[in-house]
C-alpha cells in the first residue's frame, strides 16, 4: 500500500476467541475486509452474522492478496510464522503487502525475528499490537491495544486499532507491544491465584465470603482478577473468555524474557507452577479462573 | 457500661501511624476520649494538635477507668494482652467495661484467647475490629473496618467505628474480622510483589514505565497495589504508610492459620519469603514498597 493511502482493504487471519470479533468490529467499522481461518466454518459463521463487505479466502496468500494491512490472530509464534511465511502464507509473493501487524501474543524475541525476517524478504514493515480485555471486550471493541513498531507504521495502521480497542497506546519500538502484554497478563497471573489461595483459605475457616470480597474490593487487596474471577471461581463457572493454556504460554514467555535479562522473578515463577499443573490436569482449555481447582488440592509444604 | 446506655467515653490505648489519627477522629465526632501511649509525647502531641475534650492517662487502667469502650491499637497480640492483662492492664479492676474492641491485626486464635479470657474473667465482651486502608485513610476517617462478634457488641460500638470508617462491616463471629483482614493483606502482599517484580523486569527490558502503568491500570493486571505503591517504588520513596514489618507480620499470622487449616498457599510463602529478606535487610520500618529492593537484587533461579 501507498504510505498515505487511506486505510480500506484488511486482511484478517485467525478467528478465534478474539479474533473472531475483533473482525467482526472491523467489519462493522466500514473496512473491507477479508478473513481466512484454519477451520472455514468460522468464517462463513462471521459472514453470515456480519455480512458486510467480508470476503472468505481459501488461504492467508489469497487474504492478502488485495489487502493493505494484514493482521494475524492466532495461538502463538509458530502459528504467526506459519500463516505468514508457510506455504500459501500470506507473505508468499504479496508485493503490495507493506505492513502486516500481529495482534496475537508472542515472546518479543519472536515479534524481532518476524520483523527482521518481513523487513528483509519483503521490505514490509511490522508491528507487535497484542491486546488485552477478554471476549466480551472484544465484541464491544474496548480492548486495550498496546503497539510496538515505528510510530509511522502505528498511525497507519490506527485506524484498524480504533474500530477495535478502547485504549491504543504506542509503547516503545518492536517487540515491547508484547513485553507489555507480557508484564500485564503475568501481573493478573500472579493476583488471579493470589485470588484462588484467598478464596480457599476463607472458605476452610468458615469466613463470609460476600463480606471478604465486599471488603477486598474496597481495600488493598482490590484487583482485577479479584472483580472478574473471585465469583467464577467460586461457582466453578470455567466458560473460557481467556484459556488457561494461553494465560500460561504467556506467563511463560514473560518468564523467559525475564531469565534472559538475568532478572528473578519468583512469585510469578511459583503462580507458574500452578497453571502448569492445571494444564497438566486436562485444564487448559477452560478460563484460567480454573487455577481455583489446583489452589483445592494443595497442601501446606511441611505437612 | 449499660448495654443501652449511649456511647460517650472511649479509652484509645496506642497512638501510633494509625492509632494517632483514628483517636483524632473519635475526638472530632465528639466522643469523649481518655488516650493512652506507651510513650507519652505521642498523647501530648494528639491533645496539643485536637484538644476537645481528650484526656491523657498515665496507664491503660486509668485510661479504661470511666470509658464504655476500650479501644486497643497496638503492634501485636502480645502487646494486646499486655495492655488489657498486663500490670495496670485495662481489664484490671474495671467492672464497668463490658466492651473491649481490638483495632490492631492479630492472629484470630489469639482473638479468640483473648475473648475468652475476657469473658471468664470480666464478663466482658470482645470484638476484633481490624482496619485497612494506611494513615491517610486513618486521617480521612475513611478506613475500612472488618467487625468479628456478637451483632449486639457491633450495634454498640459502631459509633465509634463510623466515626473512623467509610465501610464498616459486621462480617461473622469473633476471629473472622481478623481473619478478612490477613486474607485481605495477604493478597495486598502478593499483589505488591507482583508489581515489583513486573517494574524491576520492565526497566531491564527498556520498557517504558508509563506506558506500562497505563496498560496495566486499564485492564488485567490492575490492582490497588498497582495504583499505590508502583510510583513509591519506582521512585524508592519508602515514608511510612504501613510498615513492612507490620505487612510481614500479618501475612504470617494469615500462613499460620493457612497451614493449621490444612490449606496449602505456595504463591503467598513465596511472597512471604521476600518480604522476609527484606525485613532481614533493616527495611522494615520502611513502607512495604521497599520489597522492590529485594526484587531489584533477585536473580533467576537456575543462572
Amino acid at each position: 500500500m501507498a504510505g498515505t493511502a487511506q486505510l480500506e482493504r484488511i486482511a484478517f487471519l485467525g478467528l478465534g476467541i478474539m479474533g473472531g470479533p475483533m473482525a467482526a468490529n472491523l467489519v462493522s467499522a466500514g473496512f473491507q475486509v477479508t478473513v481466512w481461518n484454519r477451520t472455514r466454518e468460522r468464517a462463513e459463521a462471521l459472514v453470515e452474522e456480519h455480512g458486510g463487505d467480508t470476503r472468505i479466502a481459501h488461504t492467508p496468500a489469497q487474504a492478502a492478496a488485495s489487502a493493505q494491512l494484514v493482521i494475524t490472530m492466532v495461538p502463538d509464534a509458530p502459528q504467526v510464522e506459519e500463516v505468514l511465511f508457510g506455504p500459501d502464507g500470506a507473505a508468499e509473493g504479496l508485493s503490495m503487502i507493506d505492513l502486516a501487524v500481529d495482534m496475537s501474543t508472542i515472546a518479543p524475541t519472536a515479534v524481532r525475528r518476524i520483523a527482521d525476517r518481513l523487513r528483509s524478504e519483503r521490505g514490509a514493515a511490522f508491528l507487535d499490537a497484542p491486546v488485552t480485555g477478554s471476549r466480551p471486550k472484544a465484541k464491544d471493541g474496548t480492548l486495550t491495544i498496546m503497539v510496538g513498531g515505528e510510530a509511522g507504521d502505528f498511525e497507519r495502521a490506527r485506524p484498524a486499532f480504533d474500530a477495535m480497542g478502547e485504549l491504543v497506546v504506542h509503547v516503545g519500538p518492536q517487540g515491547h507491544g508484547a513485553m507489555v502484554k507480557l508484564i500485564n497478563n503475568t501481573l493478573a497471573a500472579v493476583n488471579a491465584a493470589a485470588v484462588a489461595e484467598a478464596l480457599v483459605l476463607a472458605q476452610r475457616a468458615g469466613v463470609d465470603v460476600d463480606s471478604l470480597l465486599h471488603v477486598a474490593e474496597s481495600g488493598s487487596g482490590d484487583s482485577a482478577m479479584l472483580r472478574l474471577k473471585a465469583r467464577p471461581m467460586l461457582e466453578h463457572d470455567l466458560e473460557p473468555l481467556f484459556k488457561l493454556a494461553h494465560m500460561l504460554k504467556d506467563v511463560r514467555h514473560c518468564l523467559e524474557e525475564a531469565r534472559a535479562l538475568g532478572v528473578g522473578t519468583p512469585v510469578a515463577e511459583r503462580a507458574a507452577e500452578l497453571y502448569a499443573q492445571a494444564d497438566e490436569r486436562g485444564l487448559g482449555n477452560a478460563d484460567f479462573a480454573g487455577i481455583i481447582e489446583v489452589a483445592e488440592g494443595l497442601r501446606p509444604a511441611n505437612s
